[in-house]
């Protein structure tokens, strides 16, 4: 067989069309085919559908989409030696270059020419994707690719954010955490596995925040319009040394400052509205705000690592790959519980 | 001589008026009492005469006036161990509890409870100032009290943003100085003395940014609406690793981050106006905004010792106690080069 | 009643004895005076009959001592703001200046002028000892004196060296601690709530190292002389990016080094034989000798923080304080499960 | 012309010799061929010769030496993004994988399977060198090949060591540099450009102490046996944060340690004998002592970015290829001053 099925946007404003292309061979040194194993099936692609990445992403149509992908090592180029034929991987969604300053520090997703699979050049809802050995993390004997594959782009970017700001937090602070939806619910426990703080939750559903006790919260509060004062008085009116606002509208951001203590650090990662907030209060009280994006190939080894070991879990609901209609249907209309998945 | 001579505040929209008063003297263990030796005349001077921080510091009409201050120490407390009658010393503008856990930490300008002298308590518009161990810095035999004093507060806010911002500049990162005025001349100082950064200077004043050159600046830049361009070709179209924002107003926040690399830190020290951008932008570009306000005890020591051996420098203007009017005019009114400093 | 009973020591090789001696008071402004509530006894106490830290400390006989003291707070100084008559308090087992550079850095275990109760001066085998605002940690309303005392020094040591540690370690990392008794203990539970990383313990008792895997570790290896490739075979053989050594002797700092990844760190925390390595070995593999003292006044903070949410835990056997020679026995010829306390 | 010249080890114990050999072509995809402008002469060259590095690299004879060379891009494989032919580059003289943790993460001297040119594959003792685009740093227009050959391996490690040493120095900190001589020399310029400490370099050679107060020194220490004492006394009685000791041998890690100060940092890059220091003394002061390799990439780019602007030169003395002999004899019988280039 020679050919594969392949799930591709051919036009905006219209649906997703499966079709029969040629299985990706290897043409680089570095190049890894990997046969999918699991692609997530992300809010992006809703937009993507809508245009709205069509100037900013400047992909030919038609193309496969997908952007959180693993699966098997199918084949690999002459040069690749971290992975082998029949590895279980998880893709980091950005090929990079490698020798950029930004790479060679590690810092690839700020890599100066990178690809994005499944937004700017072919994607996971496929039988086959065809990336480099520069994406490839082998994950554990007893993960899924199916199970796993949404932490390769939401997942990351939760454990990016948990990471960077657990490294300031110590036993006596306290972190708060701004919705507990997809990302925050990885967020959690990421902080859970990586921080001594004291965990605070605030989210609009009460069964969210409730579910967040189970992963290691400490303190859940329902937003509720009080929402600032009761970290207040949960922080002995101080405000906490860090907050993750994995919301960023809707208010959320003013709050999100304001209960954040003197010399503390807000997190930006989720966004919709502007940050707006007077110069004088963030001289006076010395505040950061620190912006966030995807986490860097290390971290997604990380994250793996946290996977292997149960201390972060994610509920999925699978879609056979025939079935994307449906998949983008049920998402698109609030019917998946977790992250939907297509398994080819 | 039991009394001396205070310029006090006496009302609000008044005139300062001069004086006497008993001379200060130790009451707790912990007491220095200092002899003024020169204490710097501050836009903020101007401020609490217009009653701007009537409300927020809470002050008992009269008291005396400045927060700059440097001189001999005339008299300790008991338990003082780190100074002695004669020593020459600058005095931390804080007067800090030493038990709480920013104190215990060594970021003491977040004390939970600190007295600021010369805006919530007695100042050193006097002979004599009575403050505590935590506040004095013994200086250099080669340093004057007249000389230093205006680093005290004007100086300190410098080289803790210079000093912050320098801990991640390397050799290949470029350094953007926005406002070659006041604190950012001494910004300039220290990220010279601190960073091999290339250090790009910005300021609408033609002589100012000729002058930042002498000081150790690399390149120029006159803001005259073309500035975001001229420093991205500086860059290489990437803009700066570091930004330092000694404005804050005028559209310099706007411009501070457009300046500011992917990953990059845009560090406000001025204020004014607001920081209002998108939280898409934060998070795509992964940008820090980071808050500074008046540097630690610690800071006040390096700054002392950076000034000890020349590398930071201050021009100062010097006026006797008595002709404090004098000075209050040539601030308010523009004639004032470098920093007006009384001399008792 | 002005008088309380006080455990002295009288002369070297001889036993402690019981006095009556006046109640201590308040006499500077920063005094705290706590009634004991419970007193470690250590091993460094057996030293100090033996005569092992007469030249060192250079204190006067007779005099109390027990340096490991919690308690309540019985009267305060006037300028004591951090605690109240009736607070529970843990005490640091230094006096430090507050003054100094390294006191002004939160690092005040290296202040230049400290006194060390029970060491240098009088201790905590008493009904009441006289210390400083600078040493009492207030303690959480669940914890009692008598069941953290132990946590003052040799606790806070294994703190220390573990917060320390923790902060390099990511999920993919491997930490070895060597030495599972009472310091080790503590560091396993330590680094089971600070970090991710996944956690070997070695020592050459075998219920020692079982009962370490119930405290979070995920490996444990008998110390039979093989210890080194076990630790080899579990890091795919690359050694352990972090080695904590509560050992110190008996080869374990050799071994220590020789399990340590290239780049990682080797932190000596026991003592008691040489380091003795090749230049061009910490040259070629580029690691790390830490050394760790006891932990600051914020560790303790953080400790007890910890202690309070039950995420650190240590076993101890009480005694009244009337039957002190009867721990100082039991200790000596190793009856204490744990850690001995003495209770007035 | 399809040949070239190369200097070859032919046998151990034996003279170097020159033979004709095809110049390199480009094989896979990343490969990037060098004409030599100028190949550093070192110490390890007589070391190879003498059959050292024999059993260690492995290397099958014959093969072309030198391992610290720069020149001009020749030609580049397909997949090279980062040079161009023309280029003038100096070479990293490890070929790192950039595929394990450790090359992802920025650290690829620790890479775990890189190559050594020079010493276990042919290096630039020749007309042209076959390496990889993960080693080639551009240079300055102002730079020469053959002026900063010699920074490729002894100043890369110099400047490795003397920038992780500056982490952590401050304006009020004392910096320790022990021996002045190739290395040294290089790392006492970094340290002027990165750190504002005060700097102290011993050397038993008196005009190599002069030297270094023309390169920023504070201080200059002549290693006569009183060189603690002298440190200690330039350190108020404290000793410095950090020691840097380029010697390693005859006693200097005994002494470099001692005038480490309490909480200090001893960094060892020279090698030759052992350190042995008790574990208590490491305890008791809380002293680290750090191992040093060679740099990084990214430490290669920031030097060359230090070379650029002539904040670190180095002194050399230029042989014709076919001058080998004569550099290697000049060499061995301490007849260069500076480094020997071989320029073809």
């Amino acid at each position: 067989m020679s050919t594969m099925r392949a799930v591709q946007v051919v036009g905006y404003h219209k649906n997703l069309e499966m079709t029969e292309v040629p299985i990706p061979e290897v043409q680089g040194p570095l190049d890894v085919i990997v046969k999918i194993g699991g692609a997530g099936v992300c809010r992006t692609d809703l937009h993507i559908l809508e245009g709205q990445w069509a100037e900013k992403s400047g992909v030919t149509l038609p193309y496969t989409i997908g952007h959180e992908n693993a699966g098997w090592v199918h084949a690999v180029g002459s040069a690749v030696t971290n992975v082998s034929e029949g590895d279980k991987v998880i893709l980091h969604p950005l090929v990079t270059c490698g020798l950029c300053r930004a790479c060679r520090s590690g810092d690839d997703v700020h890599c100066e020419t990178s690809d994005f699979p499944g937004i700017d050049t072919n994607g996971g809802y496929a039988d086959y994707l065809r990336t480099n050995a520069r994406t490839v993390v082998k994950i554990d004997d007893s993960l899924e690719p199916s199970a796993v594959a949404a932490l390769a782009d939401a997942g990351l970017t939760a454990y990016h954010a948990a990471a960077k700001a657990a490294r300031r937090l110590t036993p006596r602070d306290k972190c708060v955490v701004i919705g507990a939806g997809g990302l925050g619910h990885i967020g959690i426990q990421v902080l859970e596995a990586l921080s001594p703080a004291e965990l605070i939750v605030i989210d609009r559903n009460a069964d969210a925040v409730k579910l967040a006790l189970t992963l290691g919260a400490d303190h859940a509060v329902v937003a509720d319009g009080s929402q600032v004062e009761q970290v207040m008085e949960l922080t002995g009116g101080f405000g906490a040394e860090v907050v993750l606002d994995f919301v960023g509208e809707n208010g959320s951001t003013a709050q999100g400052l304001a209960m954040t203590r003197r010399a503390g650090d807000y997190h930006v990662i989720g966004y919709g509205e502007n940050v707006d907030v007077p110069t004088i209060d963030l001289v006076s009280a010395e505040k950061n705000i620190v912006g966030n994006l995807v986490g860097s190939y290390n971290d997604l080894c990380d994250l793996m690592s946290l996977a292997a070991r149960g201390a972060v879990n994610l509920h999925t609901q699978t879609y056979a790959l025939d079935d994307f209609q449906t998949a983008i249907d049920d998402l698109d209309n609030g019917r998946v519980r977790g992250r939907a998945i297509l398994v080819p």
